[in-house]
C-alpha cells in the first residue's frame, strides 16, 4: 500500500465513523455545527486570505493566466458569501428522519419508508470545493470527503480546517468534513476504489474529470455532464411569448448549463417568427448558426452562419445559438432525442395535447411548457441550495439538493408477525 | 471493433429506439404485449422444451452435476409459472406518467415531477434470465437486454424469441426485449461499456459476477449483494415473541437472502432466552455457533460450537445460526454496523424509545420492529413482483419493483415566465 492509499484508507475509516455519529445526531446539533462553521470562516477570514495569498503567488509564479489567478482569489466578500451560503442551508427544513407511506399490510404489519443520509459522500472538484456543497452534506447527516485542485491547496486546507472546527465546536466529529491534503493525483484513484467507506462520488468539473471518474469508480456516481438545452417553438405558439422565452433562455446568462443552445422552430411559424428573433438576438450580440431555411428566412434581418452538424451537438456556453426549422412536432422530438444532453427542454405552444406529448416524451432532467430553460435550478424549483444539476437518471435527476443526498430505507412496525 | 462489439452496438442502438417507442406507448398496449408474451410462451411450450433438451444434453455431456442439470430443466409447470408470473406483473398498476408534487412557485410557474421509464436496462444472469424481470421492465416502459449463462443458451434463445413475438403481436417493437445470443464472455464487457445505449445494469448472480460488473461498468449498477441479517432480542423483549421471530427468521426458509444469519441477545435476558431457543433450533436441525456466554448459557440444552470471527461475517444460507450476547443496545448497534450487509435487521422489544433508536440508526435496506426478517420482499411489502432486493443506497433500497425501474423528471407548467 502506498502512502497515498494508506492516507485514503485512514480518511475513509474516519469518515465512516463520523457518518454514523452524524446520522444519529439531531437536526439541531447539525444546525449548530453549520452556524459555527459560518462564524469560524468569517472570524478567520484574514488567516484564510493569507493562505489564499500563497496559492496566488504560486499561480503567478507558474504563469497562470490573469483570469485564472483572479478566479483563485478569495476576497473578503467571497468569504462572506461562503458564510451566508452555509446559513441559507441551515435555514432549510431537516430532511432526515421523515417517515412516509406507512401502510398496513393484510397481516397487520405497517410498512413504509424513512429518509436517511447516504453515509459518506466524496466530492471531487477541479478547483475550489464549494462550501455550500459541504454544508448540504452536513445538513443531510452525511460525512463528506473533499478533493480540490492542486492550485488551490492552501486555500482549500484553510477552509476545510475551519469547517472541521465548526463541527467540533458544536460537539460533532470534526472528521465529518475531511479534505484530501495532497496534490498527488493517485489520491483520486484511491478514493474511487474506496467502496468500503464511501457511498457516493460527485465529480464537479469538465468532461475529462467526469469520464475518468466514470471509468475508474467502483462507487456509484452522481454526475453533471453538458447542458445542450432546446427551446422548441411549436406551430401553435404565442409568438410574442416564444420570442421572450427564446431570448431569455439564450441571453439572460450565457455561460451556464441551463441556457438554451438550440432553437427549433416549426415550419408553419418559421416565417413569422424567425426574422424578428434573429434581428433581436443579433442586435444583442448573439452569433446565429442556422439551417438553410433559417438563413433564407432571416435574410437581411440578421446574418446567420451555416450551422455544421457539430453545432447541434455543442454546448456553446456563449452568446451563440444553433437554429433549425423542423417540419413537425415529431421532427422536433427526434432532433431532441438525437442531440439533447437530457438536461432541460421547453416547448412554447398553446395546444394542450401537443404540450402534454412533449412533456411525456422528452427524456430530460426537466421538461417545461412555456417557461425559460433557465429555470432548471434548485433555488428556482424551490429546493433551496443545490450542489449541481444531475443529468443522470438513477437516484436523482435535475437539481441535487438535500433530498438527493439522502435515500429511503424500508421500515416495518410489527407486533410479532411471522412469515407463513 | 470485434464482431462481438459490433453485435452489442447493434443491440444497443435497437434497444434505444425501442425504448423511445415503449416510453411513449400507453399502459394498455404494454399490458396487451405482456398478455401476448404469456400466451406465446404457453402455446410454444413444446418448442421451448425441445430447445431446453439441447441444453440438458450438452450439460450431461459436459459432466454437470445431476443437481445442476435438474436446475436447468424446464418442465411444463415451470413454463406455466413463467406465464403466470407475467400475468401477475400485468395486473399491477401502471407506474408510468404519474405526476406528483406539482406546486406553484412565487412567479406563478408550477413545478413538480413525472415518473418515467429509465430507458434501457441490461440484466446479466449467471443462468436463466428471469421472465418476471423482463415483464417488469416492459410494464414500466423500459427496453431490456438480457444476458444469460452459456449452459442455458438454447432455452434462453427460445424464451426470448417468444417474448419478442409477444411484443410484436401487440404492435410494440420486438427489440424492446433482446437476448445477447452468444456465449462469448467479451459480450458482457462490451455491454458494460455501452453507456451510449444502456441506462442501468442489474447483475443477478454470485459475488464474482457482481464484483466484475462493479469494476468494469461505466453504467450505473443496481446490485444485490449478501444478506447477513440480524435479529436483536432486546432486554425489554417479549421473550415468547422473540423466540417465534428468531425461529421464523432463521428456519422458515434457510437458503434466502432475508433469513436471519446472526442472533444478538441482550445480556439481561440471555439466561431466560437462550436455553429455550437453542433447544428448539437444535431440535429442528439448526447448527448453532455462539460466543462463550452463549455456549455457557445453552449448556446441556443444546450443543453450541464456538463461533469464529468469520461466522459473524458469513451469509450461511443454511440451517446455521451465529449467536452473540451483547452488553447493551449500543453494542448491538455497533455489531450490526460492523457485520451487517445492510440488507435486513429487526429488533424485538416492547420499549418505544429503544425501538425508534434502532429504526433510525440501523442503516439497512429494511429495518424492522417486532417482525421477522423474512418479510423483506416485494410481495410482502405490497410492491407486487420484484426483481431482487437492492443492498445499494442510491436510487432504490430493498425490493426492486416497478418503481425502482423508473425515475422522476422535473416538469414545469408555465405561461411565459422569464428568469430575472
Amino acid at each position: 500500500m502506498t502512502d497515498t492509499q494508506a492516507m485514503m484508507e485512514q480518511i475513509g475509516q474516519r469518515a465512516r465513523v463520523a457518518a454514523r455519529t452524524l446520522a444519529a445526531s439531531d437536526g439541531k446539533a447539525r444546525n449548530r455545527a453549520l452556524e459555527c462553521m459560518a462564524e469560524r470562516l468569517w472570524l478567520d477570514r484574514e488567516a484564510i486570505q493569507a493562505a489564499n495569498a500563497l496559492d496566488l503567488a504560486a499561480a503567478e509564479a507558474n504563469g497562470l493566466s490573469p483570469a485564472m489567478v483572479d478566479r483563485l482569489r478569495l476576497s473578503e466578500s467571497g468569504i462572506r458569501a461562503m458564510a451566508d451560503g452555509i446559513r441559507e442551508v441551515m435555514a432549510l427544513p431537516d430532511p432526515v428522519g421523515e417517515i412516509t407511506e406507512m401502510k398496513p399490510r393484510p397481516n397487520g404489519m405497517m410498512v413504509g419508508r424513512m429518509r436517511v443520509p447516504l453515509g459518506v459522500i466524496g466530492i471531487i472538484y477541479e478547483s475550489r470545493p464549494n462550501v455550500t456543497a459541504a454544508a448540504l452534506c452536513v445538513k443531510s447527516g452525511n460525512a463528506v470527503i473533499l478533493r480540490g485542485g492542486s492550485e488551490a491547496i492552501h486555500s482549500n486546507r484553510a477552509i476545510a480546517e475551519r469547517l472541521a472546527l465548526g463541527l467540533s465546536a458544536a460537539g460533532l466529529p470534526a472528521e465529518a468534513v475531511q479534505f484530501i491534503d495532497t496534490t498527488d493525483r493517485a489520491a483520486v484513484g484511491a478514493l474511487l476504489k474506496s467502496d468500503r467507506y464511501v457511498d457516493i462520488i460527485i465529480p464537479r468539473g469538465g468532461k475529462g474529470l467526469i469520464r475518468r471518474v466514470m471509468e475508474e469508480s467502483v462507487i456509484p456516481v452522481i454526475k453533471h455532464l453538458d447542458g445542450i438545452c432546446h427551446t422548441y417553438v411549436d406551430r401553435h405558439a404565442d409568438l410574442e411569448m416564444a420570442a421572450e422565452l427564446t431570448f431569455n433562455g439564450k441571453m439572460q446568462r450565457t455561460g451556464v448549463c441551463n441556457a438554451t443552445e438550440t432553437l427549433l422552430v416549426h415550419q408553419a411559424v418559421a416565417e413569422a417568427f424567425l426574422p424578428g428573433i434573429c434581428r433581436r438576438l443579433h442586435a444583442a450580440g448573439c452569433e446565429l448558426r442556422g439551417c438553410d431555411r433559417t438563413r433564407a428566412l432571416a435574410g437581411e434581418a440578421a446574418p446567420v452562419m451555416a450551422a455544421t452538424p457539430e453545432d447541434y451537438d455543442t454546448e456553446h456556453l456563449a452568446a451563440i445559438l444553433s437554429i433549425r426549422v423542423v417540419a413537425s412536432l415529431d421532427e422536433a422530438l427526434a432532433h431532441i432525442d438525437a442531440h439533447s444532453s437530457r438536461h432541460t427542454e421547453t416547448i412554447v405552444t398553446r395546444d394542450h395535447p401537443r404540450a402534454m406529448r412533449f412533456l411525456r416524451e422528452v427524456d430530460s432532467s426537466a421538461v417545461m411548457i412555456n417557461a425559460s430553460t433557465r429555470f432548471n435550478d434548485g433555488f428556482q424549483f424551490g429546493l433551496g441550495a443545490e450542489m449541481g444539476i444531475s443529468t443522470d437518471k438513477l437516484h436523482v435527476r435535475g437539481p441535487v439538493g438535500l433530498e438527493g443526498l439522502t435515500c429511503l430505507k424500508y421500515i416495518v412496525f410489527g407486533d410479532g408477525q411471522l412469515r407463513q
